[in-house]
């Protein structure tokens, strides 16, 4: 399934070096105000080729506007946003089409679909994610208009932990590190890992502040199991945490439990959501990232005809890919919580304001 | 969203304490022999009551099968199964009907629609998981034919963790734990941790053995993206992990991707899960429990009319509410694996064997 | 998939000679009032054995209410509903177990599945039809709060057709027919062919008074496409038509188009549905139902060894199955625009009130 | 909703005069051959300004496919195909985008969205059922390949029926009519009714040969169901039969029934389908269109300030929008299909060949 969301419904398609990737967004609320120019600041923090520590592929990544909007307003009708694969280099695929890469979806796609599009990792390539961010503006924009607004930092590279916490300096580094006094320190992390050729796991943090209590759907579309889907749907990600996560299990139940007061919830352990449903504190997971299996260090493998193989890889591959997962990750944050919005007041639009609301 | 599932669909319904739970699986293969005391073992395994450390509700749990299987043979028709509810004690909900309990879905649903079944927990009860088990019965009767196997074990209960491995034994002593030498140190835990009032988290952890190379469906229908969402489902549960996991941030590449041979993989980092798809090797997933929130021991809280109030929690609740989510963990790894095999073969169903295979 | 809607979500199970039937309902908006007693009505119109005309059958029918109702209102979380097949008589199904009656689904399910349940028809039996018309209580219920209404009659018997039309009397025979001066014609028309031993087709039209502008999904979910599978589910249907339907061929342009004006419609051969959307007026649905296929004059058939035989149908059989379809249709049109309201105000309930409004 | 299709699933978008219009196929099943121009014919065969009888835009509706095809074969991920808008003449839409057209979906999308793209019907075009041809190649090319094949003619055009019945003729004139001595009196009808200003509906009837017993689910995902939603989303759609329709409503059961021998069917009132299942024989669909409302001759109606106006429509527009309505409704017939299909073989894919199959 290459769709995603029940009501806000994001379908994506392309490979990484076919002709174009884009989406179709159906179910989009009618009345909302976008211009092609809105897609340019997440996909530009997405992109590649931000920093040295990223990638080198260097696309415009403009996004074309194909339906669904008419005098910069959103009609109703499904959204198609188009964004051409300029530099898709030409080159010859002929090894790469034989050989199977370890930690790459070589083998899984060529054992469930018996062919592969080998060009570029073709559709399980990270720019299948461009879309996502490229519909989450819409989303973000809709959530925005009312007062949900989604964040995201860098926790973790390697082992490498940030020793204090500042949103406001996030944006101003490339890592999106919430400590800037350790950003030096990154670099030469970073500058000495990509020198060993080899590569690093990451974690980032997203975060939904605004988010009204009532929010997501009991067992089966809970929020969280949303969530859950949403990040673990991202390339390389191997674990998703809601408030706690996996600390929990070492917690007591009187440490764990948020005491509840007329002026609020006096902790948030339970990352702003309860029973599946939106508790109206601060929604936040995080989400861990493998380190990229693209390395210039050989690896043993095998090839099309189970002959023993090394296989290196050239070309332009981030040494860490949860660098740039943090818009990937705000973006998912934000098509489920629209989904979830547009459900709620489906079934619930009949419920009043319910108090007491703290 | 009540139902899980796209092709082997599980409908679930019922309340804690009202007449009845039960589900409807939609989509089930015609031809599985079944009878109603097949469900008796795994309902017996998730039970509670099974131990002094698990809560005292004491239900016979037996299934009544209405529909769809004739002649002791499912007919491809929906499979409706009821279990009544023998112990729901009738009492005097006046009191809790008006708290909202710290950590748990009261003020959540509250908010949500207005309206709050106060018996129990109502739909918020983990007594909703009942059927989930009942439903994998079904799943893994079909999966054990084509050699999948589903089983699992605790991995953690508050900070104490297995110190040896030994599958053998984890159905022989209450608490599904993998090293004997352990048990007499975790009653002893326990029944510290029941007399202080006080309860603790645990993880568990749930592997597939035979799954073939191929089932899962990349970007947002992903074999590990729908087990995130699976097991994220289960009441309490705030984290989730495929393969390594959370460690796998601290990894290099050359440690965590996972070398290929004639003879197979060389190890198991993925978690069986590579773009999605599964790789022929073991499907590995952990899930953290939060510690429950049901304790005797006070918490501070609000009333429905806003009221500061002192919440104290009667009556029965496991001090570890993860001790018996074992079988509840590997029946949505069921549940999932079953759904997407029905769903490979729907699509690929023309692809003949691919080789190589290893 | 024996689920219908995409919001308000019905799944029925159960076969005609089972334990039971029943149906879960999904998505319900919180805070209706309903009690076990107000499906008596409906549930005795669609009913067998209401008078010689229809089949023998008799039973209580009596709904239990499983969950999602507390306190006589819904909760939103699922509505179980269940009946017990009472008066499911022992007899020796061995006969008819291995032959395939003509048309009915006989042949087609032992294709499809392997297997077949032939106890009453099994899960192709039209008892089925009953938790359509039991959820439809509640999705009128809510509509009828909103000024939505539903009803319907029969236009045609046979060759017979009303030739005069007061919805008055609609409920005051045993036809639904619309002209009371020709019940005891249709009672001498069903005499004559009950004793001739053959069955006669029938045609019933619904409608629905107080649709709002807007409900309906353009392209693939339109109000009219929706009411067209809605209808076709229905056990023995050949044909729907909105509006106009098939007369719409031989009218030109300027006829069939309904004019405007500031007080309204001049007139409404579209049947209130423009592009797939409502346009205010009312929604009219005309469906066909073949004659039914039980007889007992034989035809000729084979049997599961492939041998040919003949088949004579015995025992309580409609000699008009349309007789008692029109609580049917209108329970259906009545799903259809429950889900419809509650997708449009997900999408577009930022859309305040639009002018002009006719 | 967009989307059609469960498994094979077709999401189309663009509007009328927007920049292009496009779909999105996901789940098509991996190792198809196909080409850009293999569209080509049914493109064609769908296309406007075929002849003097339909409206005289003229585009080449070149498909560009974006994704999903490697190497001229089909990968298992989702196919996107483009077709630019390149004879949406600019005009000044200020005129009509004030105005309500009787019969068109304009008030309703106004009701429904607060806002309308009025260029040349928006989203509400014909235009869209480009995408569904164009879809549609490919799942006849799938279909054709295990043996069904589907073709249609038109049935009717206002009053006029065939009067004879040659599969062979119907390509070989403008109309798709079977019988091709009836042509010139077609041509006479259409040009008088050209020069009258007005227009008139038709009856499209569409078949598929070879279709095996046992697709289709029963209840809500039967055959016919599917097929009654599908034929109804095509533009200007007012009623859908099945074999014998609203004939069967004026039958007796000892005419309708098909009767069975070792032979196979003796007749085939039921269209190929019982129970919702398809019997192995040729399934059969008739399809009723109104006439069109975009016409030159004077309709009172109302504009977006209530005021009363005279809606005159010039431009090209079809006088019988049916005549090249025939490989519209083949393609969706054949998009159901091939989703029955798969589905079929996704829960019934352990079932061996039954018999007796007759």
């Amino acid at each position: 399934m290459n769709s995603f969301g029940h009501l806000f419904r994001v379908t994506t398609f392309g490979e990484s070096h076919g002709p174009a990737i884009g989406c179709v967004i159906d179910g989009c609320p009618p009345g909302i105000a976008i211009t092609p120019e809105e897609f340019a600041n997440d996909l530009s923090r997405r992109a590649t080729g931000k920093t040295r520590h990223t990638s080198a592929r260097n696309e415009a990544d403009a996004v074309e506007i194909l339906s669904g909007v008419y005098e910069g307003m959103t009609t109703g009708t499904p959204i198609a946003l188009l964004i051409r694969n300029t530099d898709a280099r030409s080159k010859d695929y002929a090894n790469i089409a034989r050989q199977f890469r370890p930690g790459h979806a070589d083998y899984t796609y060529w054992q469930k679909y018996g062919i592969r599009d080998p060009r570029g990792g073709g559709r399980s390539s990270a720019r299948e994610t461009t879309m996502r961010v490229a519909a989450a503006v819409i989303a973000r924009k809709w959530l925005g208009e009312r007062g949900v607004h989604v964040r995201g930092h860098l926790a973790q590279i390697g082992d490498v932990v940030p020793v204090g916490h500042d949103w406001s300096v996030v944006e101003g580094n490339p890592f999106f590190w919430p400590h800037a006094a350790q950003v030096p320190e990154l670099e030469a992390y970073m500058d000495a890992l990509r020198k060993s050729g080899d590569s690093v796991g990451a974690k980032v943090v997203v975060e939904a502040d605004g988010v009204p209590p009532g929010w997501g759907e009991p067992i089966y579309g809970k929020l969280d199991g949303e969530l859950a889907a949403a990040m673990m749907s991202i390339n390389a990600v191997k674990g998703v945490e809601i408030g706690d996560g996996f600390a929990s299990v070492a917690q007591r139940g009187t440490e764990h439990r948020d005491a509840m007061s007329p002026n609020g919830f006096a902790s948030n352990h339970a990352g702003g959501i309860l029973g599946g449903i939106s508790t109206g504190q601060t929604v936040r997971v995080a989400v861990a990232f493998k380190p990229t299996s693209s390395l210039r260090l050989p690896a043993e493998s095998i090839d099309v005809d189970g002959n023993v193989i090394e296989v290196v890889t050239t070309g332009r591959h981030d040494p860490c890919v949860g660098i740039r997962a943090t818009p990937i990750c705000e973006a998912m944050l934000a098509l489920v919580l629209i989904d979830q919005a547009l459900r709620h007041r489906a079934q619930c639009g009949d419920v009043g304001p319910v108090q007491p609301r703290i």
